[in-house]
C-alpha cells in the first residue's frame, strides 16, 4: 500500500478541506503564541515555521503519517547501516563521514577505521599545502588548487567554501571547475602559473566524462607549459574509488584519497570529496563542520518527532507539496556567502526525491519532490519577488539568514535583516483592499486614480514561508544546516516511499550523448537520430 | 472579456483534450519533416521547437488566440510610443534605446536626440577609460570599475558582460555589486586600490536602499583610504534621472548619465545602465549588441505571426502554461558564458508577467507567468536533471547553446553539444519498458534483477523543450537573443491581458522593511509587529 492510500493521508486531505484557504492573518490573530509554538531551535539555528499555512492539529496528523510511513524505523535502519539503497544494493552511510567514534554503524561492519584514517591523511595533505610545503614544479610552492569534479564532486565543497570564505587561507587560491565547456577551464588557466598549480580530480569512478576531459586538458596544459620534464605527480591528486585508473592517468598512489560505495555524490562533501574545501578552510574548521553535522545527526536520530527539526521541516514540505499543491519551493538566502546554497539544495533534493517510482517499483501515487529554486533573497526582491507577491502561484519559501555578519559594514546587516523579515511578513499577511485604499487616501491620491490603482496594489498574502535564522555562519552551524536539509530529504523520501539514494534518471542522457558525439566527426551517423537531432547536428556542421 | 472566455481559448482547450498526452515519439514518427516545419531561424539563431508537445494545428489555434488578443495592434502601439504602461501612465520605449534613426517613435515625440546624445557621451566616457585616460587619485589611471546597482541595474549588464567576457578589456576590471549584504562589497574592496577605482552608481531614483547604502560605503572607503584630500568626483559617475540628488551625493554633473521614465529597469541594459558593460566590451561591441537587438525589433514588428520568433516563442509558453498546465520553465544554457542568463530571464519574465490582475484591473482568469529557473545545463545534468527525467512533473525546457566556442579546447565543444542535444532528445523520447528490458537482457542481467530494476530505469519521456542554437556568442547575436526574450514576454503579456511594464508587487516588502529597520535600534518598536517578526528581532538582539 502506498502512503497515499493510508488513513493518515485521508485525514490530512480532510483536514486540508476544513482548513481551506484560512489566511495567515487569521491564524496569527487566533493565537498570540503562534510564533513560539511553531518554531524550534537547535544550537545556533532558530527555525521559525509559524508563517506556514498550518496549525498544531496539522502536525498531529503529519506525525501520524510519519508513523504510517515507519519513519522512525527508517531512520534507525539508515543509522544501522542497512542496505536501504536497495536498487544499488548499498548502505547509506554519509553520517559515518562526520561520526567521531568507532565502531560505526556496528562492530560487524565498522567503516570508521577507513573514515578516520582518510580524514587524517586529508588533514596532513591539507596542512602541508597550507604551510606552503606543497611542491610543484622544481620545488615551487603550490599556490593554487583546482578542484575538477561535477555534481556532488563540485557543488557541496564549492558551496561550503564560499560560505566560509571569511576564514579561507589568504594565500592559497582554491578554484572549482565542473563544466565540459572549455569556457570555464580556459579562462581560469590563463590566470594560473602551471609551476605552482595542483589539480584535484574528483570522480568516484574516474570515468566521469566532464571530469576526465577537464583533467586531460589540465595535464595537456601542464605539459605544454612545463615541457616533458614536468613531474605530473606533483600537480595532481585524486579522490576516487579506482586507484588503478588514477595510476594509469599518472597520479601517484600516495595522492589517491578513497571514497566508498556507501556515500552518494550529493552527500559526499564530508568525505575526501571535501579535500579542496579542507585545503581552503583548514582541517580544524573542516572538523568543526563535521561536528556540527554530527550533532544534527544525533538530534535527528534521537529527538522525538515533534521536536525534531529535520522531521518537522520534511513534513512541512509534504504538507505544502501534497496537500496545498505547491509545485516548487524557493530558497532565499539573505547572506551573500550562501549564494551557492540554492544550487546545492536543488541537487540534494531534486536528485534524491525527483522520482515517481517507489522503492518497491510501483508508482508513488502522489507528487514528489517540488522544483527547488532560488537566488540571494535581497537580489531576488528586485527580480522575481513580484511574482511571489502577486503572481497568484503558491510558492513556499525558505528564508535563510545569519544574525551576525562575517563582513560587518556600518548599516548593512540590520538593513539586510529588516528586508528578510519584511518579505516573509509581507508574503504572509499581504495588504487588503481596505488597507490599500486607506493608504492611498492618506497620500491624497484622487478617487478616480485610487479606483484604477487599487487592484494592482492589493497583496493577497497567505504565501507560506519558514525562516532559518542562524546566529552566525560558523563551520559548525553550516554543518548542522546542511545535515538538516539532508535529513529533511530523507524524511520526505520515507513518506513518499522513495529510494532517495539512487539516480537512475541520469543514465539515459549520458548514453544518448555518447551515441551522438561520434556524429560530429562522421555525419553519416546522424541518420540514426530523430529529425530534430539531425537538424541540430547539421547546423553545427555548417558553422565549423 | 478576458481572453480565457474567448472562442479561441475554448478551441485550444478542446484541441488539448483531443491531443491528450500524445507522445513526442508518435508526433515525430507521424511526420518525418517535423523538425523542419517546427523550427525557425533569424540571422545566426536557429530556434527548434519541434520537441514541444504540439502540432501545426496547435499553432493555427494559437495564432487565432493572438488575434483575439489584438497582439498585432498591441505591438504597433508599443512601437508607436503609446502609453501602454497605463498604471504608471508611461510609454514603453526600450526599443528606442537600440534604434538607430530619428525620429522615433514619431516626429511629435522623438526620443532619439536624447538617446543618441547619451549614447555618444557614454562612448566618449568609456573610450577615455579604456585608453587609460580616466584619472583617479592624483592622476592615477582608473583600473577598476565597480557598478553599484540592483535588479535591472545589475542583472542585465552583468549577464551580458559575462557572456562577452572573451572580448572584454584585458586591463580594466569591471565588477558588479548589488546586495545589501556587506559580504558582497567588503571582500571586493579588499582587492581594489582606491586610487584607481571608479564607482558607477546606477539608480533611476537615486534612492534605492541597497544602491545608496553601497554607494555610501564606497564613499566612506575612499575617504578612509585617501583622506580628506580625495576628490570624490574622480571616483564616481552615475546613471540616474535625478541629477540633483547625485550632485548632493558629490557626483559631478558631467558624470551623470540620464535614464528616462519610458524604460523599465529590467529592459534597461541598452541604455546608460549598460555603461559599465560598455566600458568592459567597448563602444563598438556595445553598438553591435544594439544592432542585433534592433534587427530583432524590426523582425518582431514586421514579420507575420507564423514566422515571428518572439510570437511563436511566446505562444508556445502560453500553450505549455495554460493548456498543458506547466508551472515552470527551465532555462538551461550549454555555454558557461551564459551562466547569468537564467537569473536575468527570471527577472525579465517573472517581474513583467508575474501578476494576476489584468491591465484593466480585473482578475486575469488564468495562470500567468510560470516560475523561470535553471542553471548551466551540463552542470544541471549532474544535479537536478534526475527530476526532469523521472520526477513526473511537466517542465518545459529552453536549451541554449552556441555552435562555436569562444574558448576552444580540444574535445570540449563537441562533447558539450552532444550532451545538449542528447538531453533534449532523452527528455522527449524517453526509454520504454520494452527498450529497458531489451538493453538489460543484452547486458546479461539476470531475470530477477531485471524485474526489480525495470521500473526504476524507465523514462516516460514526453517532456517538452525548445533548443536555441546560436552560431556563436557575438554581441549582435546576444542582442537579438535578449530582445527575443523581451518580446516573448510582451506577447505573453498581451495574451494574458497584463501590463508587463509595472511592478507594484515590489512595493509592500520595501514599506514593511522600512518600518522594521528602526526596531533594531529601538526594541520597543517591535511590539507593533506580528509575533513571528517579534521573535526574529528578539533572536537578533540576543546575538548582538
Amino acid at each position: 500500500m502506498t502512503n497515499t492510500a493510508s488513513r493518515a493521508w485521508s485525514a490530512l486531505t480532510a483536514h486540508h478541506q476544513k482548513l481551506g484557504k484560512k489566511h495567515l492573518r487569521d491564524l496569527f490573530a487566533d493565537d498570540p503564541g503562534r510564533a513560539a509554538s511553531l518554531s524550534l531551535s537547535f544550537e545556533d539555528i532558530l527555525y521559525d515555521f509559524s508563517k506556514q499555512r498550518l496549525t498544531p492539529e496539522t502536525f498531529d496528523l503529519l506525525f501520524k503519517l510519519a508513523e504510517t510511513s515507519s519513519l522512525a524505523a527508517g531512520i534507525q535502519r539508515m543509522f544501522n547501516g542497512e542496505r536501504i539503497n536497495v536498487s544499488e544494493g548499498r548502505s547509506v552511510l554519509h553520517v559515518a563521514l562526520r561520526h567521531s567514534s568507532a565502531p560505526f554503524p556496528s562492530a560487524q561492519m565498522d567503516v570508521m577505521p577507513d573514515v578516520l584514517s582518510t580524514r587524517k591523511r586529508m588533514a596532513e595533505f591539507a596542512e602541508h599545502l597550507r604551510a606552503g610545503q606543497g611542491q610543484g614544479h622544481h620545488g615551487a610552492a603550490i599556490r593554487d588548487v583546482v578542484n575538477i569534479g561535477i555534481g556532488g564532486s563540485d557543488l557541496g565543497p564549492k558551496m561550503v567554501n564560499q560560505a566560509l570564505r571569511a576564514i579561507a587561507h589568504p594565500a592559497l587560491g582554491v578554484h572549482y571547475v565542473s563544466n565540459l565547456d572549455g569556457a570555464q577551464m580556459a579562462p581560469l588557466l590563463q590566470t594560473l602559473d602551471p609551476r605552482s598549480t595542483l589539480f584535484i580530480v574528483v570522480s568516484k569512478t574516474f570515468t566521469t566524462q566532464e571530469t576526465m576531459l577537464n583533467a586531460t586538458t589540465a595535464r595537456n596544459w601542464l605539459t605544454a607549459n612545463l615541457g616533458d620534464e614536468v613531474n605530473l605527480e606533483h600537480h595532481f591528486a585524486t579522490v576516487s574509488s579506482k586507484p588503478e585508473r588514477a595510476a594509469a592517468f599518472g597520479i601517484s598512489p600516495e595522492r589517491v584519497f578513497p571514497i566508498w560505495d556507501w556515500v552518494g555524490g550529493r552527500y559526499s562533501l564530508w568525505s575526501a570529496v571535501g579535500l579542496s574545501l579542507m585545503i581552503a578552510i583548514g582541517p580544524h574548521a573542516f572538523d568543526e563542520l563535521l561536528r556540527g553535522a554530527e550533532r544534527m545527526d544525533e538530534h535527528f536520530r534521537t529527538a522525538p518527532l515533534a521536536r525534531n527539526l529535520p522531521v518537522v521541516m520534511g513534513l512541512i514540505g509534504i504538507w505544502n507539496t501534497n496537500f496545498l499543491g505547491a509545485a516548487s519551493n524557493a530558497v532565499l538566502p539573505y547572506n551573500e556567502s550562501l549564494k551557492y546554497l540554492p544550487s546545492f539544495l536543488q541537487q540534494l533534493e531534486m536528485e534524491s526525491n525527483g522520482k515517481s517510482v517507489g522503492v518497491t517499483g510501483g508508482p508513488v501515487g502522489s507528487e514528489t519532490c517540488p522544483i527547488v529554486w532560488g537566488e540571494l533573497g535581497n537580489n531576488g526582491q528586485h527580480a522575481f519577488f513580484q511574482l511571489l507577491h502577486q503572481g497568484g502561484r503558491l510558492i513556499p519559501c525558505d528564508f535563510i539568514a545569519s544574525a551576525r555578519s562575517d563582513y560587518p559594514l556600518p548599516g548593512h546587516q540590520e538593513a539586510l535583516l529588516s528586508n528578510c523579515f519584511a518579505q516573509s511578513s509581507a508574503l504572509a499577511f499581504g495588504k487588503s483592499e481596505d488597507e490599500v485604499r486607506e493608504s492611498l487616501e492618506k497620500e491624497l491620491v484622487p478617487a478616480q486614480q485610487i479606483a484604477e490603482l487599487l487592484p494592482h496594489r492589493v497583496f493577497a498574502g497567505n504565501q507560506p514561508s519558514s525562516t532559518l535564522l542562524l546566529k552566525s555562519l560558523t563551520p559548525a552551524t553550516l554543518g548542522a544546516l546542511v545535515a538538516l536539509y539532508e535529513h529533511k530529504v530523507f524524511v520526505q523520501g520515507a513518506i513518499w516511499g522513495i529510494n532517495s539514494f539512487d539516480q537512475w534518471g541520469v543514465e539515459l542522457g549520458k548514453a544518448v550523448a555518447s551515441r551522438i558525439l561520434p556524429a560530429f566527426a562522421d555525419p553519416s551517423l546522424a541518420a540514426a537520430f530523430d529529425s530534430s537531432t539531425q537538424a541540430l547536428l547539421a547546423y553545427c556542421r555548417k558553422q565549423s
